[in-house]
């Protein structure tokens, strides 16, 4: 099939133009690491920066105290959530930290955690803290094949003990996406909460927490939402449990007054009480005009593209790839994926680095052997899709990598 | 004293024009509060959005990545600390609560935590949620005056039950400056660890952590640092006691090898296990600038200066607002002192209201009763100091504030 074709009729090839394109030429497959900067942010950065610190300054906070109320309510409309259930504050790995604590102190005498060995390791590690700091378990749920997790293994591990069961909805390594309701269900059934991590699925694939009577859930705001590196996270606590948890970090933006300088604590109602400290406001008034752009393609012509495109890079991996020794790291089946697919290789480290420096194709490494290409459809194209994969051809071909080395980069 | 005369003869006074003055003829004493925009970081965080977003992309990690530890080299030098001591992350009170909690777990049967009235409340919230969490107590030193601290107050309380003391070193109110020197010998003869809230002192009065013995401090970079709205805090944990701290918030960034991910956590050696997740680029990167222009100045030019002000600040009160009914709130001898000075007044709010809006004059009110004036020498003129005071007592003797309502505004 004809890319340019493809990118002709796509629906939502508008919305590359309302991004930042510094280099036409780059293929740029890696936006669910870091999304592209939307034109509307570099302004809104601009303005926040030049005019309302500036000159506005400490009456900024006018415009700046309810924006992590303000930006929750957005992404909760993406998340199918009410608006007073997300805040966005703090990073994912410290929102976890402050929702899975407060589950598993809510959840009285039982003190075991599940979760699947494709969770993202800083949420294992945040786990591994929490179950040090309280006591408790850590159970993880093995992968079969390094892809995916058999539903039937979560629910045979789930038992009276079991407080929480916690897991990255897509994972971050294989794209493989997890049935959030049938498995919300299941936990629920074994009494345990339910806290999803959203990160790699939020803003590319249809998320009804509600619907799927998800208790809590985390995100980050930096890949699909193309908030910026590092954006602040946000986090979600359904209407009925936010009264009964109670965060392990007390701090003044939690607090039910924080101007009245009181000295006791006493925790906002509502979501609110899982703030802590003054938020960093550049960064987080840079999350909007990218969530705004979700909004407006809307979450499901985003899915249908997200799909589309990734069931052509695969068509192309079994064309062009597959005969050259690059392996499918990801579930075949487009609706059990996210909106990356990995590709495994002996020699996947070099190869990303020559795609890098030599070919201009950025795609993503993943220790060990994996290479990531990430879809973003609000910006990428078909053809960047095909010429992505034309040159991780021609660099395995012409054993191109071979000059670079195997030391590891530090990139995210 | 002429103020024109004193800024004509101010060794700083070229600083003021390494700021953005969108107005010259406001008043701004409240850069303790939040710091004014130096120019050179209006560029960084263009070149940080425009440049490296937009342009690097993810390949944009390789300048961002060591940002904590570089930004924290440099804070280190003003803090009197060694270079790899001092990081950049998170908010003041989620560090505060990483800090405080690790040293009470390191204090084995030690399980009180002695603090003062004096302290920000958001530290206090955050001790109060540890005691919560882990057992113990929090012991509040008392102020006889609302103003200051008796340290022998200080003493009697410590015990050998005491894990922990944690202050502000100059109160968020008062402007009351601890001795941090003599304070943690004291702290250290009864066996506990000191940890400083260096919020309200940082950038502006000489600190020397490693010759004073301090075991941990926290700190906020969006005051005298002038790091933009709600910037990252820094955090301190001396040599010696890092490898034996742990952080109860186990994340990616204080991994030892984040990008092997690893199921199994394992703490960075060194400060840089106190990170947890990524950190927010845009708002980390806007702090660099206003650290050097810090540095450029050098620390006891800027305390010489800020006593200097405060004292002629306190000269004006005593001439033109003591006989209005304003009271001193802050500590007369200078050299226990911030550089900001509080004032008392029963229409505080109304007056504040009244400068903000009518006279183009910004102090800062914090609940009940006080007006504080920051002094940030960088730019502060004593100009600015006297047509402060001219307008503060015009309002009262005019009663311009009756106009006002007496609802708190929402500004930090």
């Amino acid at each position: 099939m004809d890319p340019d074709a493809l990118d002709a009729v796509d629906p939502l090839r508008g919305f590359r133009e309302r991004f930042v394109i510094d280099d036409p030429n780059l293929v740029y497959l890696d936006g669910n690491s870091l999304g592209r900067l939307p034109i509307k942010t570099r302004e809104r950065i601009n303005q926040v920066a030049g005019q309302e610190w500036a000159a506005d300054l400490v009456r900024g906070w006018g415009k700046w105290f309810d924006l992590p109320q303000r930006l929750g309510g957005k992404i909760a409309e993406i998340i199918g959530a009410h608006p007073d259930e997300v805040i966005v504050c703090d990073s994912t790995t410290v929102n976890l930290y402050k929702l899975a604590h407060a589950a598993m102190r809510a959840q009285g005498g039982r003190n075991q955690v599940v979760t699947d060995a494709l969770n993202f390791p800083s949420d294992l590690y945040a786990l591994q803290g929490i179950v040090h700091g309280l006591g408790g378990q850590l159970e993880l749920v093995a992968s079969d094949d390094e892809i995916s997790i058999d539903p039937s293994r979560i629910a045979d591990r789930l038992n009276q003990r079991s407080a929480l069961f916690t897991a990255s909805h897509v994972s971050f390594k294989s794209g493989f996406m997890h049935d959030m309701g049938a498995v919300t269900e299941t936990v629920h059934a074994k009494g345990a909460l339910a806290l999803w991590d959203l990160s790699h699925s939020v803003g590319v694939t249809p998320i009804r927490l509600n619907e799927w009577g998800v208790d809590l859930a985390i995100g980050c705001t930096y890949k699909y939402l193309n908030g910026g590196p590092g954006a602040p996270a946000f986090l979600f606590v359904r209407r009925g449990l936010q009264d009964r948890l109670q965060s392990p970090i007390w701090g003044w933006f939690g607090q039910t007054d924080p101007f009245a300088f009181g000295l006791d604590y006493a925790a906002s109602c509502g979501v609110s009480r899982f703030m802590v400290g003054t938020p960093p406001i550049l960064s987080l008034a840079a999350i909007e005009p990218g969530v705004d752009l979700i909004l407006e393609a809307g979450i499901g012509a985003i899915r249908e593209k997200s799909r589309s495109q990734t069931a052509y890079l695969v068509q192309l991996w079994e064309k062009h790839l597959a005969s050259l020794g690059v392996a499918l790291k990801s579930p075949p089946d487009a609706t059990r994926r996210g909106s990356h697919v990995s590709f495994g290789h002996p020699e996947a480290l070099r190869i990303a680095k020559a795609l890098i420096e030599k070919m201009n194709v950025i795609p993503d490494f993943r220790a060990p052997d994996n290479l990531r290409f990430g879809i973003s459809p609000l910006y990428a194209t078909y053809r960047e899709i095909h010429q992505g994969v034309e040159r991780f051809a021609e660099v395995i071909r012409r054993r191109q990598y071979e000059e670079y080395s195997e030391t590891r980069p530090s990139v995210t």
